[in-house]
């Protein structure tokens, strides 16, 4: 990239912001040729993330393995510095009752979504960040 | 929607909760047929919003009348709040001088693009927004 002060993120620092800082993320996917962005409250490990989504939301076009993205951000204005890591995956619905069962009482809480709801991961297939140093 | 605690937001709330509430928004675009996602720094009055978009970069798909979708958000952990607010409408490159030059001494300084690179306007099409209550 040409703009100034930005520094691409190696696999392992992109991974350690996905799990470690940030709650909110916003998942990327087209639903009937537009493209939507949806806030979710996520969690990560070093192949996924997951987030809950309720019955009949624009996420229900997610379940059956669309190609999606994810993004999460974090912005200091005093220093005009900040971060964003994008995750490219396939989306599938979680069926299976003892992964069900672990996630639903699990540490995720979402915000907006009863944990009853359904479960979709996003299995990572690229990954890659920058971040913007102060200056 | 049926999820718990969400209250959508009229035309006036979320056009305050743009303009005054967030300085990163995020913007959604397809680039030969993949869904992208890119965070940049961004102004907005009750009609669009505007932004800088480096040589060469995604955001070059942008120049020509795309039709984008544009998030901000804002969450507090602590009492499992927030806010979203989705923009739609189409981008486009400014070429007049005489908006460029205000523009290249306004308000806006990108933490990651010079001023004196491209300058991409959406204009608000459609404009939506939830809030979460503390709960």
């Amino acid at each position: 990239m040409t703009a100034q002060g930005i520094v691409s993120l190696d696999r392992p620092e992109c991974l350690q912001l996905l799990q470690y800082k940030a709650f909110l993320g916003r998942v990327g996917f087209l639903d009937d040729g537009r493209v939507q962005i949806a806030p979710v409250n996520y969690l990560a490990d070093e192949n996924g993330l997951v987030f809950c989504s309720p019955e009949g939301s624009k996420l229900s076009a997610l379940r059956h393995g669309a190609q999606v993205v994810f993004e999460v951000d974090e912005g200091t204005p005093f220093e005009h510095s900040g971060w964003s890591v994008v995750v490219r995956g396939q989306a599938h619905e979680i069926t299976d009752p003892t992964d069900l069962e672990y996630l639903r009482r699990g540490q995720l809480k979402s915000w907006a979504v009863p944990p009853t709801e359904h479960w979709i991961r996003i299995d990572i297939q690229e990954i890659s960040g920058v971040r913007i140093a102060a200056h």
